[in-house]
């Protein structure tokens, strides 16, 4: 698993480092050994490509869950799957090895997982660096790695020693630490020598240890620290010490200013007080900035491999990437659409939905000028969301301000946010609709977008249709959720659909883009909507586009359509061609509200290359559908050649 | 001017790059020389701490204006000033000494002048380095300036070898290069010894070389470089041959790639292609990773100087802020209001509006997401403009993209951009205002809003009422723009006063905030407005916040106004207090148009400790206006006692 000689493993973060000699976090991710949030929800078990062992981070502000680079598009239940190869059997839970321990310290069973490194990581497996998960790297990790050669023989575990006085027993009256070697050690940052700790009876040692102490101490206060001081008081030969500077720990009382004098003395900034980032030290904004810079770096910056890596030869979409011909008009249309993001799924704590059969999720996307839809749409669908958020590294952390600010948002763990990150040129609409829906947990889907406010009873009314319907048996049904608009900044919602009728007829509501595009919705048929009591169907035609309910396994967006234009209206074509019938609820609607026209329409709306490029898109598209439904894709194809409505959004 | 030993004056760099390690890319400046751009316009001179000579970038995507870093509201006449100490009286022009010169270089003269470097600086300056614009530093610059040390006791240049076949003159047939040794040196990093130039009469030496060889050659092909090899073929003693990783060349047929193997080897990257950024190289990727995550860096985590100076007190301001106490619940507030912001003036070149004795400018601010009101405000103000913009520093470079793709902004050369570089909680509105406010060129300021449009012929009008009024003799004048409001999301805006009463009449438009919070613009007596054939006086009445024309120098927004609410009514206080007559023009309008509300208002619009703040805020207020104005200021005691408006913005 870890070549010897220079740790490829190490790889990926020893570019990150050499290449930015940045600061850096590590996040998430465990062993193997099943995670469960403190909530007591079943996490994501990570995988990592190296010797690193994260503990869980306590504290809010750095808690994420898991994330996932690769497909964007992956199912909710690939998302746990990586890029580390095949996935070998899962391993026995750790956590029954620990869980006897009493244990007072805020990192709860997580810390103490520590102590079963040595059995839980595969007997070939030699050497580890373990990390808290609340460090910061000043510096290449290889270079710590290195210090595994200053080991003597017999020694087997490398560690800073403790920057308090905490282990001295003086801190306060009747003040019992646990047995250490002077100050004792700090166990933020270990280098492990597996095989001679296995070597040693490890299994036996710590466990005998602390049952000794046990007896006379009633927990552990600073979780696996405790006892691995304890062990190291005992065989004190199994400890190599390393350069304070591996882990300066910013603890409340902490005495590390001893250990660095320039800037450029820092490896590893430990922080180690629960207050972490909001902590008291002289130089704190200094330490807080290192931490920063790495927070808000632009992530697509260390995508790419070039020195370090040279025999492996890049991944498909990359290489396509950098066929393209830049002079090609259509370029940001084909460098967008190659583009393979970032995207971290549930991004912020997530209850998923309990599993019930007639549920529906309301998928949408959004960028940072539509955060301020959030609440309202909160308000309006009382049920499970699945959302797709198209961010900067930095946007992302503005917007988990924004959401811990907000009461509304905060309360619910129903919604999911799925952060894209922002990578080239255009918007990637569908890209980000597939994200949202991938991630879906209902049986049913409600396919909306940010600008629209459902009626207050659409989720209730929704699910109770499902069932009037019994669209269980007859899966290929497209619930149509007839589309309104108003054009006033202040506007009372109606709160039926007698009062919406009333709306309409005053002027205060029209049905939607009646005045630009009335096509777009024309098939839902607004008059016989007016009078329907039971739904009715539809058929589809040119240019529909309505907002439906389809099973979770409905087709994909398709992807090619990036930046403005035909994005949904291709997706209901392909509704149309894998015969879904189109029904509209009669007691349904959604109202789109005003806005002002975002950043990224108004760069292309009135370029004509993009109406061209638009139109290769198009011809591709049915080029595609030709090929998957054969004649049947013809009845598309003057829909197809149609020129695109002039102000589209 | 520069120590001996470690040089301080390279400091700050030093600093930021032991800190950071990153790369990094110099903007402007220059020494004292007069600069003016290739437009013709005279630039401001800049003051560099320390030997860092940038020559003009030649690329429109990377030449900026002088940034300048210090207090935000400085005015128009102070902002060439800088914290280097008193200014030395200007030196001579460099530009005659080498405008001689036939050069066919896109750098134009700036490049040439690096030859008049020994005698244009001071006598007692030794050593500096010399850097072009288009360098990415990739490490230490300590490092390169450590290079002297390997200088023998004649040599007095240091130069890295030119990375391409240009001078071994066989590019193609006739291809007549300048004389030089070998491949040549580069002159985009240069290591000089001043002092022994001077001795050995450089000035001499490169103007009899340049004036033999243009006696064949008709021009410099490479500006300074082709004078600085053909010195050096004569003179080859002067020249100390500096690593190539310190100038690794980007040019369009480059060498470089034999210099480097691994990423950590790199030193300084030189964008030396016209192509800059977009230069094809098989490694460019990398590289522009590393030029663009210093352009996105938040230059905010670069302001604190911590171990390199610690003889240094911090200044007032960073001091004040680290004694506010965390646990105060206008903390925020507190420190927002102490925060010194960086400020970019004139962001994207300017041309300033000839001097016109009625001429008036728009005065506005606003952040990222107004932007798409620029292009509607361009339309109906045809006259100069003094924005500033609070961004990150990625926003900033977001900016500049939508200004180079809009042809409505990248037409107007007299709007003046200024960024001022988003820090801290909340929105400094009225330090805002009043850096756009100092930046305004014109004896006449409209102090508007961004979501405002004015009438398309207020700027008409309003000159021909500075005018007609008679203004000049009586300055104290402030003239009330009348405001209204649509709620509507799309709008016909009126074209005369005519079309304005007949939309208000239709209730399509209404008078400002009237729904909300009439007081506001009540004194404006909107009544009379609608019959008023000529401009009438009306008195300051409470929260009386007007959109008003007054001369540039009129009184500055309180900064003590962060976030919102208060920071217009406080002006307008203000205003009154210093006996500013209120003049209603009786063809004016402005008209609000709907928007989503900002992220920053609905943070803390719902909050109860913001209203005990802005009420503490406006008590502080009262008590400055008491000491300024005596009795007088009795006045305004009950409406600064009044709440808050429920919903301001």
């Amino acid at each position: 698993m870890l070549p010897r000689g220079r740790p490829r493993a190490l790889g990926a973060a020893a570019l990150l480092l050499l290449l930015l000699l940045l600061g850096f976090l590590l996040f998430g991710g465990d062993l193997g050994c099943e995670r469960r949030e403190p909530g007591g929800r079943a996490g994501a078990p990570g995988c990592f490509p190296g010797p690193l062992m994260p503990r869980v981070p306590p504290d809010g502000r750095l808690r994420r869950a898991a994330a996932l680079d690769g497909d964007p598009g992956a199912g909710p239940g690939d998302h746990n799957r990586s890029d580390c190869g095949p996935q070998p059997p899962p391993p026995p839970k750790c956590e029954p090895q620990v869980s006897w321990i009493p244990n007072k310290h805020y990192s709860g069973l997580y810390g103490l997982m520590k102590l079963v490194l040595p059995s839980a990581l595969p007997a070939e497996l030699a050497r580890v660096i373990v990390l808290d998960t609340d460090v910061t790297f000043a510096s290449d990790i290889s270079e710590l790695w290195a210090l595994f050669a200053h080991f003597s023989d017999t020694q087997a575990i490398g560690l800073v020693e403790n920057q308090s006085d905490w282990y001295l027993g003086n801190l306060w009256k009747n003040h019992r630490p646990w047995p250490a070697l002077g100050r004792g050690f700090n166990t933020g940052v270990i280098l492990l020598r597996l095989d001679r700790l296995r070597q040693a009876g490890w299994e036996q040692m710590w466990r005998l240890t602390a049952r000794r102490e046990l007896l006379s101490l009633p927990a552990t206060s600073l979780a696996d620290q405790d006892i691995f001081n304890a062990v190291i008081k005992e065989h004190p030969g199994l400890v190599q010490r390393l350069p304070c500077v591996w882990n300066v720990q910013l603890s409340d009382h902490t005495l590390a200013e001893r250990c660095y004098s320039e800037a450029s003395d820092l490896k590893v900034i430990h922080w180690n007080s629960p207050k972490k980032l909001r902590v008291k030290n002289k130089h704190v904004e200094f330490f807080r900035n290192f931490y920063l810079t790495f927070l808000e770096y632009d992530g697509n910056l260390l995508r790419r491999e070039l020195f370090v890596c040279p025999s492996q030869p890049p991944p498909g979409a990359e290489q396509a990437l950098a066929q393209l011909d830049e002079e090609d008009p259509c370029f940001e249309f084909r460098q967008q659409q190659l583009t393979v993001h970032r995207v971290h799924v549930t991004f912020l704590p997530h209850e998923p939905p309990p599993p019930r059969p007639h549920d529906v999720t309301l998928v949408a996307q959004l960028s940072m000028d539509r955060l301020q839809m959030l609440e309202a749409l909160c308000r309006h669908w009382p049920g499970p969301m699945s959302l797709a958020l198209y961010l900067t590294d930095a946007e992302a952390q503005q917007f988990l301000h924004f959401v811990e600010a907000s009461p509304v948002l905060a309360a619910r763990q129903d919604v999911a946010y799925h952060v894209v990150y922002r990578e080239g040129p255009l918007y990637p609409v569908n890209q980000l609709r597939n994200v949202a829906l991938a991630q879906a947990l209902t049986p049913y889907v409600f396919l909306s977008d940010i600008d629209f406010l459902p009626a207050y009873s659409l989720y209730d009314y929704l699910r109770a249709s499902i069932e009037q319907l019994g669209l269980g048996s007859r899966r290929k049904a497209a619930l149509v959720v007839p589309a309104f608009e108003t054009l006033r900044y202040r506007f009372s919602f109606p709160h039926s659909k007698v009062e919406l009728l009333a709306l309409l007829d005053a002027g205060t509501l029209y049905t939607f883009r009646y005045h630009e595009w009335p096509r777009g919705h024309a098939p839902t048929d607004y008059a016989r909507w007016r009078e329907a009591q039971a739904p009715y169907r539809v058929q589809w035609a040119a240019n529909y586009e309505p907002y439906v309910v389809v099973p979770r396994d409905c087709p994909r967006y398709d992807p090619r359509f990036v930046g403005f234009g035909w994005n949904k209206v291709a997706h209901i074509v392909e509704l149309d061609a894998q015969e879904y019938e189109l029904l509209v609820l009669p007691e349904a609607f959604t109202i789109h509200l005003p806005h002002a026209p975002s950043l990224d329409i108004s760069r292309f709306r009135s370029s004509p290359t993009y109406r061209d490029c638009l139109q290769a898109l198009k011809d591709e598209f049915h080029q595609d559908l030709s090929r998957h439904h054969g004649a049947a894709a013809l009845k598309y194809l003057p829909a197809l050649q149609q020129p695109q409505s002039p102000a589209r959004g």
